[in-house]
């Protein structure tokens, strides 16, 4: 058991990421109180009934008020109303953080809200699972796991410290970068990638020769890895595409252009081009299992449950 | 134990399907003799170190000669010579079959070299893991997966259903279709798939702006999934995509029309069209795991293990 970091943390927002936060902080002991608030009255019926929070309320401003730390953990286009609902209660003293995983427009949205005396540090937890909702959290979600802080110009040192503090007191690895520089790294880690993956379950659904249960049957050849990445949350998505609009269409303007190469190398049959391509891309992905953020089981080990 | 379906089976190439078909067909007693022949000597001496197959031959011949069935588990691309290579030492009333990922490219290369008096039953397994080479198999790879027969017209139904006896004692489900409509089913649920995250990695590694690094560590948020896909056997997936053409193409076509609309909503901030999009490709996972083909632990499980 830590010290604890916060004597009082707000939890705004009710979903998989702030359910995972608040078991990792109770296993760890890092908050005195922790309050938490959710707009819809089913989530926090939810949320009493599982005993997630210590104490639920009714509004967001009943939950921060009074709180050393206050985190959004809503979808990202909600961040800038809900820091309108708190800004009158937050005190002197107080950090306020969030979870999205776009940055820069987070900060544009909340920062002007923040008041003096009160101290911005946003965050972004890389973690999370196919699954949404208060159920869905879990403990372990943040263990070896990477937490970017990504403080504005002028954050106080100590502020920035102690949100640290609270991550790895959670499990995860704290990294800080700045906000365009994260929306970037995001766009081609997780932005794109999750695009891609929408895409393609979406074209075969759509696909009038092939039925859906044969997709969903046959789909262990490679389908479903994509269909896991296309079952996440679709609120919090919609509003990552809207928010982080050009680093994301940068991407993909990537994606396309080596896409097109790869389908001209196979109209022409140009193996030689594949098979450097293909060999290229296992070297990452022996750094991924190196560094720790995937296991080498086969198949993630499921291949040998049935 | 079930009683042997064939008394003497040849396995030719020794990968991760070979391998784990000869421990299958050892954990169900299905075959009296497993010979086995691999290109590469390094590949015989780690089979014969590690105990696979009974007999391992040092030619595709003398592991051939004599079998009641022979099963080709070589790249797509090397079919045609393999069959080449064991034509004349087949035995009258033997089966040849294949695992190839592609059925129309392999029926049309091999089905002229099978001699009268032997039966032709091409089939496809949809199962595999990242891993590869003799070591990567284990038993239970094919238990509750596809395996489809693609048998061309007029072959004798035993020599379906004894193959089909085989499948089933591995573990796997059989369903049955034609040539191209499994190589188009195959083009969606496998090959475009595939293609989509060889390219996505790449793009990745090539990025100037971000550190191959800053992709590894922060891969859990999405990517790491592509590049598990992304690490398969190149060779393999190269004659693929050489053999499979006209659907992979058409596939991408349609991949590429649709992710271009989606970039138009997110370029236009059509966030109703987004949030459409998402909610439908949930459902398609819904069904996969309903199917069994998935486990609906999140993140696969791995999220738990640390």
């Amino acid at each position: 058991m830590s010290a604890p970091v916060y004597n009082r943390v707000a939890l705004i927002g009710l979903g998989l990421i702030a359910s995972s936060m608040f078991w990792a902080m109770k296993r760890a002991g890092l908050a005195g109180e922790v309050t938490g608030y959710a707009r819809s009255a089913e989530t926090r019926d939810t949320a009493r009934r599982i005993g997630l929070c210590d104490r639920v309320c009714d509004s967001a401003a009943e939950a921060a008020e009074g709180a050393d730390l206050v985190v959004l953990c809503v979808p990202v286009g909600a961040m800038g109303a809900v820091v309108q609902d708190i800004e009158s209660v937050l005190k002197p003293g107080a950090t306020v953080s969030d979870v999205g995983s776009v940055k820069a427009h987070v900060i544009e949205a909340v920062a002007p809200h923040i008041p003096d005396g009160v101290h911005f540090v946003p965050a972004h937890p890389l973690a999370g699972t196919e699954h949404s909702g208060p159920e869905a959290g879990f403990a372990e979600l943040f263990d070896n796991r990477w937490s970017l802080l990504v403080p504005v110009e002028g954050t106080d040192p100590d502020a920035v410290q102690r949100l640290r503090d609270l991550w790895e007191g959670m499990g995860a690895n704290v990294d800080e970068m700045d906000a365009d520089h994260h929306d970037l790294v995001l766009a081609v880690t997780s932005h794109a990638p999750h695009l891609i993956a929408y895409t393609m379950v979406g074209v075969a659904d759509d696909l009038r020769r092939v039925t859906d249960s044969e997709v969903i049957k046959y789909s262990a050849a490679g389908f479903r890895d994509f269909t896991r990445i296309a079952a996440s949350d679709p609120t919090m998505w919609r509003d990552v595409f809207l928010t982080n609009k050009d680093a994301t269409l940068e991407i993909l303007g990537r994606f396309t252009e080596e896409l097109f190469a790869l389908q001209r190398a196979i109209r022409t049959g140009d193996g030689e081009h594949l098979h450097q391509y293909f060999t290229r891309t296992r070297a990452i992905r022996r750094g991924i299992i190196e560094a720790g953020q995937d296991t080498d089981a086969p198949d993630f080990g499921r291949a040998k449950k049935t």
